[in-house]
């Protein structure tokens, strides 16, 4: 008899490329695959509720795998946190409902992008944070994300060569939060009901324009009224960005 | 002319050999040495308040060094934040009275020992704490803690192979700060007139016998009087150890 297993991990993802299992390099989902195979006695496929993207990092994931290994859940993560490395870390394993998948039932997840505004990054924060020595105003970046809360179209934000059904999305929150010197980030805080690829880090490297003076406040709104990935600002370095939390 | 300069700087130590200069392996002083020898035209000698272990970290490491070159204090320092590797960063270069020395002049030195009491460490500090899973006694450890504050002959405590004059210290400050669940270590923070090679680590390492409950408290008062190593409990891992302020 099989069971779904609802698993909630943590991970630095520097070294890794990314959630997704890919040709090449070591991914977390191949990771979590490797080191339950020896428990089911056969491969298992885990199910993230979101592909982060290389580089980047999870504060709690969530994935769910089908188990018939009859091991207790706290033995299971205990010996799970053994075998994996450091760098990523199981929090929780739950029994769930036999049809809980971690990606069809999550309906909105919270993500946030860390900015290091200052001279220089710490040294203990170099991975964990976009630098931008400039000085951010924080105000304008504020009155500029606004417009993008609410539902909308954010094709215009969008990675580049992605294939998805539609672009619409809603954000239910977007913040930013302030920081303090090379040891405190800033952060962009959103909450939103699904994010198409590289979404946060577009609208983040767009607010970071705004947030330099290079752009007014009201063009992040013509761009997203757009629908041009070309209008949109740079992609950030994946490094600053982390997911949150995954809501059910 | 020459002047002297006092650079205070921080470090993840996870891959240096320390802040001493090694025969093999990536020193932090042997990092500043190259990294001013191309400002001055010629090899330079740093000096350090302390040296600072193998994997050991520093959050306000102090060093001084005599340059003729007469580039600006500003422009040196995000220079040399430009050479530097990201897990080195120097925060503060100031001009210093011509006889000042990092290390002569240094009357003490703030350390805190890192350690996640708890079942597992986060994927984020598990290069900056040591891991105890068992439950640890805070309030025997702050116990067994108070008989080393004061003026003792620490020599109990020294790493074995020291060669030092005397081995003799004051502790002005010993104190546990409590932690939380993987993400917050618990902490000692201890703060002398000067410490003996891996002084911290064996404290660190024999108060935690008396935390799991193996050692009663006054046998580290015992510990200290004997002045013998042999009776003090492990060297715990540098990994937990942060050199936090040095006095003048």
């Amino acid at each position: 008899m099989s069971r779904v297993l609802k698993l909630t991990l943590e991970y630095d993802g520097t070294n890794y490329v990314g959630w997704q299992r890919q040709p090449t390099g070591t991914s977390i989902q191949g990771l979590l695959e490797d080191a339950l195979a020896p428990f089911e006695g056969e491969r298992v496929t885990v199910h993230g509720a979101g592909r982060t993207d290389a580089g980047a990092h999870a504060l709690a994931q969530v994935a769910s795998v089908s188990l018939t290994a009859s091991h207790d859940v706290e033995t299971l993560m205990r010996a799970l946190n053994v075998v994996l490395p450091s760098d990523v870390r199981i929090q929780a394993i739950e029994e769930a409902p036999p049809d809980f998948h971690a990606r069809f039932d999550a309906v909105g997840k919270v993500y946030e992008y860390r900015i290091v505004n200052a001279p220089f990054v710490s040294a203990f924060l170099h991975r964990y944070a976009l630098h931008v020595p400039q000085r951010l105003d924080l105000d304008a970046m504020r009155a500029a994300a606004e417009p993008l809360s609410g539902t909308h179209d954010f094709a215009a934000f969008q990675g580049i060569g992605s294939v998805v059904d539609g672009t619409e999305r809603t954000i239910h929150a977007i913040e930013w939060q302030p920081g303090a010197g090379a040891d405190q980030p800033l952060a962009l805080r959103i909450t939103g009901n699904g994010f198409l690829r590289h979404m946060v880090r577009n609208i983040v490297g767009t607010l970071v324009e705004v947030g330099l003076g290079r752009w007014p406040v009201p063009r992040v709104a013509a761009v997203l009224d757009s629908r041009d990935r070309a209008r949109a600002g740079p992609t950030v370095p994946a490094t600053g960005l982390f997911l949150v939390r995954v809501l059910y």
